[in-house]
């Protein structure tokens, strides 16, 4: 199957785009560092604008740059693109080829203001829009639902977000990505197991916050596109001001609450669904007191840093997905209506 | 009925604000007009978070301003908040209240950054630490579900985009709002039959684009707070990079869609689902195109402007939310879990 292998092959993926590209990350880092920037101004969709949530949260606590995820029709159907002054434009996109992305980074170019793409095809129309091109170099990616290009768009922002503030202990962290990714992996019988329990589930919630807000929708995003669960994607912030009121007892709430400052938050959230609501829980966690609380709980390695838990955490969530897609009878490799580039205007 | 009498109190609190608050609003547009302000940094949770995607597309077309939609939790739990130069820091909250909303506007005033609250309480903490202070004047909210103070909120924004671009031509088109809204209230009864044919729904897909992308996150969010269906907001756009994948055959897609620059992409949309999927589907718009595809077609008034049609195409999804919730045997006034304010960290 070639959404397994694709899977399977993410921890040399990573490790290679680490070796390959560090030195070319640090030339733009220290390009963009000599720019006025004050603010990020990224373009993306899909399983890419989850990469740009993780952004989102990175390079602002990393960084000190806030982020504001572009809005592509202001510049496609309006015809009125904000004025982005001293802003750093980025696109992400596996294929470059989206019409909408494009138009995004070719404004930016336009009002004068550095752009960089993030992408698995330096030759694209985004990468010819843009000043510097970051190649996430995933190989051909030729499953519809994107795995491998995920993960390496989270590991080139990982690296960019490193050579932009020069903190050497995080080099030597990134470093560790790939042998927690094959610990991970490691637990494929178990999940392939326990998703049985969900056989007939017809949709979800699904909660992360901070850092891994982007795994939470990419997690959802997988069971949509895979096996048509209809699973809603929220922080625990968010979540309680209203959302919450679907969950009943039994309700599927999948959690990714890994250790770390939002961690207590998250805690919180989930004694309230287990307790109060006798919700069922599936949770991804390196921490006891939240794996505790779940029916099936999902660990990934004790020392993952939370900055780098979305590149450990999406692993389990992704093999889940493929499992329940397996259990529910349907086609891993074809999932109906969608195809592998899709072009937006 | 509490929220029954506060959906249809729209129109009288709406012209009431326009009356009072035009000099206002004007005077703090003069005071920003007169900053150095390159972006907006928005703070909100909730149905407020959806008057702030309104925003995000308004102040982007009519005054050139990128919006940020801040991440809270990088001002109270992770204590990274991002460095705010030359942003308009705003912080949208019914009750004022919610402390992490509060933690973002008291950093960026720290940070030198003026600072601006709309708000249905004047003298809350958020109004407290704010340079400008909106009100909404939407009256006491009773409900949970919020409708009233979302309108209100709308037409604050609405307000602020017109007198910060000086144009005369939004100030008259305004005046119309309170009546092109009466006119929608009208098709009460025939919503309150139409909806029986949902009795058994529990999940659907909310669509829009552009201004009325918070159109479809407010639609959404009723239907989950008040009728506990799983209601998943997309743009057209988003939803072809991957969830369109869900949609059989007969699978609810409720859409909003009336004329201006992105109808053609959601009539585009609305095309593929009705004729390739064979998709029910539920249409708010004024154009007969998009209508004629509709199962259950929900109009209103011909004339109004693109820019507007949030404050109107709301109020047929506020009343099929409410009798959806009166169809399925549920509490209109005291939905489960939630409560009338959540305080948030």
């Amino acid at each position: 199957m070639t959404l397994f292998s694709e899977i399977n092959e993410q921890p040399e993926r990573v490790a290679a785009l680490l070796a390959a590209q560090q030195k070319n990350v640090g030339k733009i880092a220290a390009e963009i560092n000599k720019r006025k920037i004050e603010y990020v101004f990224l373009a993306a969709r899909g399983t890419s604008d989850n990469a740009g949530r993780y952004a989102n949260y990175l390079l602002g606590a990393m960084n000190g740059l806030p982020l504001a995820l572009a809005t592509p029709s202001l510049f496609t159907y309006y015809n009125r693109p904000p004025k982005l002054k001293n802003a750093l434009v980025v696109g992400v996109s596996q294929s470059g080829a989206s019409p909408d992305i494009v138009a995004v980074l070719e404004e930016g170019k336009r009002q004068g203001c550095p752009t960089l793409s993030i992408t698995n095809e330096s030759n694209s129309p985004l990468a010819q829009a843009s000043d510097f091109v970051l190649d996430i170099q995933a190989g051909n990616e030729k499953a519809v639902a994107a795995t491998k290009t995920y993960t390496t768009e989270l590991m080139t922002i990982a690296m960019l977000s490193a050579a932009l503030s020069g903190n050497k202990k995080q080099w030597s962290e990134l470093k560790q990505v790939a042998g927690w990714m094959k610990s991970v992996l490691k637990h494929h019988d178990f999940i392939s197991q326990a998703v049985q329990r969900y056989r007939y589930i017809d949709q979800a919630v699904v909660l992360g916050r901070g850092f891994n807000y982007a795994t939470a929708f990419e997690w959802a995003l997988k069971l949509k596109e895979l096996s048509y669960i209809i699973a809603e994607p929220y922080s625990s912030a968010d979540f309680a001001h209203g959302p919450i009121a679907l969950v009943e007892s039994g309700y599927p709430v999948f959690a990714v609450a890994p250790k770390g400052k939002v961690f207590n938050s998250m805690l919180q959230m989930l004694q309230r669904l287990k307790n109060e609501i006798s919700a069922e829980l599936v949770v991804i966690s390196n921490e006891k007191r939240a794996l505790s609380l779940a029916q099936i709980p999902l660990p990934i390695p004790a020392d993952v840093p939370e900055w780098l838990s979305p590149l450990v955490s999406i692993l389990p969530a992704q093999l889940f997905a493929y499992h329940l897609t397996l259990a529910k009878g349907y086609d891993t490799e074809k999932p109906r209506t969608i195809h592998k580039v899709t072009k937006t205007t």
